[in-house]
């Protein structure tokens, strides 16, 4: 169990990261634009404009899901920390960087979805993913780490289970990466598959 | 009762929740936009602004109260929560989905009220109150199956009542979405009023 | 004393009124526009533009003391609240409506301080700063009445003195506001003058 | 020891400025453009646009890092504090003011970082970091005298080693501040080494 100020302690970094991830995926609607009116009046203008933005949807609910499933996992990865130091928190907030980046590559890729190099926003879009996916491992290998020298018991079987999904999601964004630069609009379609994919779980854990 | 860490569960999430609601209000503010000065001089450029403006101030304030009795009623809805498991977790992340999307269709709707396409922006703006209302209602059962399962002992009568009310204002918001495509400024009206009577009862329901 | 359940849900409206002042505070950030670099190369363009940015300089102080003013206020304001309802929670959110409302009349001062209708600029300035200090006023008496209802034992001589200041701030923001339609210059100073008169008490206020 | 009162008033101020951080590292990201894809068709024209704006990126990079530093240091210096009084709250709301300014100069120094007068955009970047800093050191003075008058026990030996550690944190910043006006790169990269070298103890302070 934790004492008070230890309990303080990790409530405190657990409340600034869920003010960033809160204040992050709410920034994400930056990236759907309100066009202006045209001065020569165009039949069926809005609907036209409406539909022609699908990828701006699309990033942002892949952006959303993702960054939804990723404060749900800090949460449960938040839960394994007994007495959080300095380096925990420094590197905490180095993973919430590409967090809070996410509304560029975002509205980047929404932008540049079907220019000549929408291999480039894809890769950074996918890209951004990878980095946070790798910070995550970063940060889940030290709490191991510091729960070790700290003497924290922890159920072997259900870490050794959970530090495998978390690098196998590395993995899989390190694949979209990849295909981006081939298939940009595969690798759209992947980020997306796989927010799906990670979010099935969190829905078949119901209660019991 | 809740014990410390279920305790500190529900207290994330709606720590969270009401973080993604205070961003999202104030970033509402997004939608009225300062002009900038003409080059040649008009006589009362600033009050004919201001004046054509107030299609952004009608939308901003049927948003702000709608998100306002959001807040009020999501607050409602997890002093119900006992035990919250990770598909509580994601539904509620994606009953915020539509929140933070609201700056968007406010926006759209202040700048094309009196666009001949408006409709399409007013359903854009009422839909994603249904869409809001509609996730609110399946959290809202969520919970009660949740807590059947968990064995929590609720007021029978207070929750049908209280179920009744939810269902009836999501019947209400579809109400003014299919009227968004026959009269968009009369919807708009109907969710300006749809908010305000909604607002009643919290300010009838005074200490005593 | 307040009980458990009590204590967290004043935390819960705490927190909230906590994040829209610190959202609104930091968006305020958005009325000091950064200028793009001319075409046409142009020595000291940029001491030129930053000089010329005063106005934005000076809201943005005005705007931001007054915003941290309120939250300290709001605070003290919260301390007496034993057991919130829910009409406390929709006052209270009306109350933050003009504080999310403000990164707007700041932006638009700023940019029509030197028009000739600079005067309905600055009205909407201190009209909001009227607004907010009367919906306080508002919130204040509620509490006040509510703690009556409730058995609250208030020291009744600080209670009339803070009640008194309370209407003392809005009657000096009233004053500025019909000030501004005749010297709007002068009304932003007043408002200034305002704001660093209102923060001396907190200053002095110190350990003892 | 805090007593429940004292403990949550502290709370509210830690969360008040914790929010403060966390939106204004996130409003970071504003600084970051994205383009639009203009009308005549140009070879490559993302990846040109993508590299000419690495002042940006660093610029964000050199803001969020420094950001986050403050955060862990004001995280640490409130854990000093036992009963915090207005004139503390006041101060500390003054420190947040040039925190979320942030994104103004950063935003600037990424646009004129190759303009002939960067020397001003660059002074006026590190000016803000020479403004947190002694802000920073006049609060935590504020603190020490706070606790002496109330009778706290501090650690003299240690509080002498962390004072002297702000002020020459101070010293250094007000160092790149005068470097800016000759030598403007030079500067920026001074501020990023600073930000890289305060953020080595956090690292090395791992869990033992």
């Amino acid at each position: 169990m934790r004492n008070g100020t230890e309990e303080r302690e990790t409530s405190r970094i657990e409340a600034f990261s869920d003010n960033v991830f809160a204040v992050g995926i709410t920034l994400l609607v930056l990236a759907i634009k309100v066009p202006t009116i045209p001065a020569t009046p165009e039949p069926g203008f809005l609907t036209k404009y409406l539909v022609s933005q699908w990828p701006a949807y699309l990033t942002y609910i892949i952006s959303f899901i993702t960054v939804l499933l990723m404060w749900i996992n800090h949460h449960m990865m938040f839960q394994r920390v007994r007495k959080p130091d300095h380096a925990l928190m420094f590197l905490n907030g180095l993973m919430l960087l590409p967090v809070t980046l996410l509304p560029f590559p975002t509205s980047l890729l929404a932008v540049f979805i079907a220019h000549p190099q929408a291999r480039y926003a894809a890769a950074l879009f996918s890209g951004s993913y990878v980095l946070i996916a790798g910070l995550y491992c970063l940060v889940w290998t030290y709490i191991t780490r510091m729960n070790k020298k700290q003497g924290v018991e922890e159920d072997a079987v259900r870490l050794h289970r959970q530090t495998t999904k978390i690098r196998v999601v590395f993995a899989l964004y390190l694949g979209t990466f990849c295909w981006s630069f081939i298939y940009p609009l595969g690798c759209i379609f992947a980020c997306f598959l796989l927010a799906v994919y990670l979010s099935l779980p969190e829905l078949r854990n119901t209660a019991e």
